[in-house]
């Protein structure tokens, strides 16, 4: 599955975005620059949208605001097949309600955490977990990408569960975000589970992952740099020889965002280049860049042109 | 504050449990099970209750389904005074629902976690977290304890989000649970906050506690041994020379938990005791004791008399 021809075969593949959630002045999402960037991001590269994530603060949302979030992107013409809203929650009824709401408002898949308070849950447990989850949705339409961040929910997601996933639901169980950033474990996925659409969480693995049999990339920071990221994929595909070189570009972007709190950093850029200061807001815990921090990332970013 | 009297000064002191959540077929809280486990704990022992903590798998029940609980318990003519839910969930929106709630059905109090989804929050981001709850539900009524349960949320409580908190909200910031299980921290808590109600999450510090000036214990394990961890809390107000003996005794019991899943362990025990097998149920990602298991916590606890 390593070829080029194999990657847009693959039911998902190429550069989804997980879209900042922008605040309005009561702290609650702003639809209309939700819409505004979504689209953007579209235009610029991305194949598609992963509203919702850990980047879009999802868990920091009430289900009913994830839900007209989402509806207010579908109402504004946003192909809904474009999207892959992030779903999991702690509370089994929620990941229902929100997978239930995708797949209905016809969402291409959707991106499912495992529940996170409890840690170290058993194999078996995060298996009913999930099985739960599908089974109560029970719709054939529904795909489901597992989300594997071990770093933030500290409940990974083991290959015994994969398995048992997909042998349990072959056409629902689609793919999987690592956002592990550990190769290792990247690799671990793609060779284990060569039916599946597996996606980096960073660009940084984006070509050694598509060169393995990965599925592109679902990056933080495509927010902000979509067609660099984009042309990593493009070159792939196309072997115009040019796909190391787009990967350096990409990372020396990356690595520079990595120094700072990564959500805050990229609502201040937007704020800034966009002159529109609400946009720097993130809900608590996160809090705002500080102005001398902002200082030191616009020096350090100053070239990147959002309008691109 | 370390002497006996001082204890029952005190707005929040005593056992509290936090009390187990029975489920029906459907995996939903069953309401009488929930009502007659809170009248058998509050007639055994209990000051109080502190339903959907960790031990009542709160976070993995939505809003609704909290909401709706904790009415049945009220409805049912359980004082509301008696009892100091959880509240805190990693989306603001819900955290502040769930306390609005709370306050308005009159309870004394709330037990409120931080949120739990991003980790090494900054002091700023979780100190605005609690604040902007507290600000929106905004009823001169509200009492919180905040929840410290680092091994769990992996989102400690610091001391300077606490000062900061009491400072802006004195009459607001009543007290605090430390399951940290680490007496270096609970005695932190108490030397640093002589004003706050301070609670260990677990009896083995009740006494140890209570002697530096803690307000006694919410113990998971309160589920199964109300009388026996009550026994401590009253031979250390009455001086009567057995509380050392009585904290002996029940720490006896909590080891022997301490070696099984503790909700599931409680849960079956209960089912079995009651003869109702659906108590043994717990929501994914927890799994039911298996048989064996369940043998082997039996003939450690078998002398355990849940009717007593």
């Amino acid at each position: 599955m390593s070829d080029r021809a194999s990657l847009q075969n693959r039911q998902f593949h190429g550069l989804w975005a997980p879209l900042l959630t922008p605040l309005d002045r009561t702290f609650s999402p702003d639809h209309d620059a939700f819409v505004e960037h979504g689209r953007f991001l579209l235009e610029n590269g991305c194949h598609g949208l992963a509203p919702f994530g850990t980047t879009g603060e999802a868990n920091s949302f009430s289900v009913a605001e994830r839900i007209r979030a989402l509806d207010a992107l579908v109402d504004a013409g946003i192909d809904a097949r474009s999207m892959i809203p992030g779903t999991g929650c702690c509370a089994g009824p929620d990941t229902v309600e929100l997978t239930r709401h995708a797949v209905t408002a016809g969402c291409r898949g959707v991106l499912m955490l495992p529940p996170f308070y409890y840690k170290n849950p058993s194999e078996e447990g995060l298996y009913r977990a999930f099985a739960g989850v599908i089974d109560r949705v029970g719709d054939d339409r529904l795909k489901v990408l597992l989300y594997h961040i071990p770093q933030v929910s500290q409940v990974p997601i083991p290959h015994g569960v994969i398995s048992r996933l997909s042998d349990a639901y072959p056409g629902v169980i689609a793919g999987l975000k690592d956002s592990s950033g550990d190769w290792s474990q990247t690799e671990g996925f793609i060779e284990a589970f060569p039916d599946l659409d597996i996606f980096p969480g960073s660009e940084i693995l984006a070509l050694k992952g598509m060169r393995a049999g990965g599925a592109g990339c679902i990056s933080a920071t495509a927010n902000v740099n979509p067609s660099g990221i984009r042309a990593i994929i493009d070159a792939f595909v196309s072997g115009d020889g040019s796909a190391d070189t787009r990967q350096d570009a990409a990372n020396v972007l990356r690595r520079k965002f990595e120094k700072y709190p990564v959500v805050p950093a990229m609502k201040r850029l937007i704020a800034e280049r966009l002159g529109k200061p609400q946009w720097a807001q993130p809900r608590p815990p996160f809090v705002p860049l500080d102005d001398d921090v902002w200082l030191a990332l616009d020096a350090d970013v100053g070239e990147l042109d959002l309008a691109a």
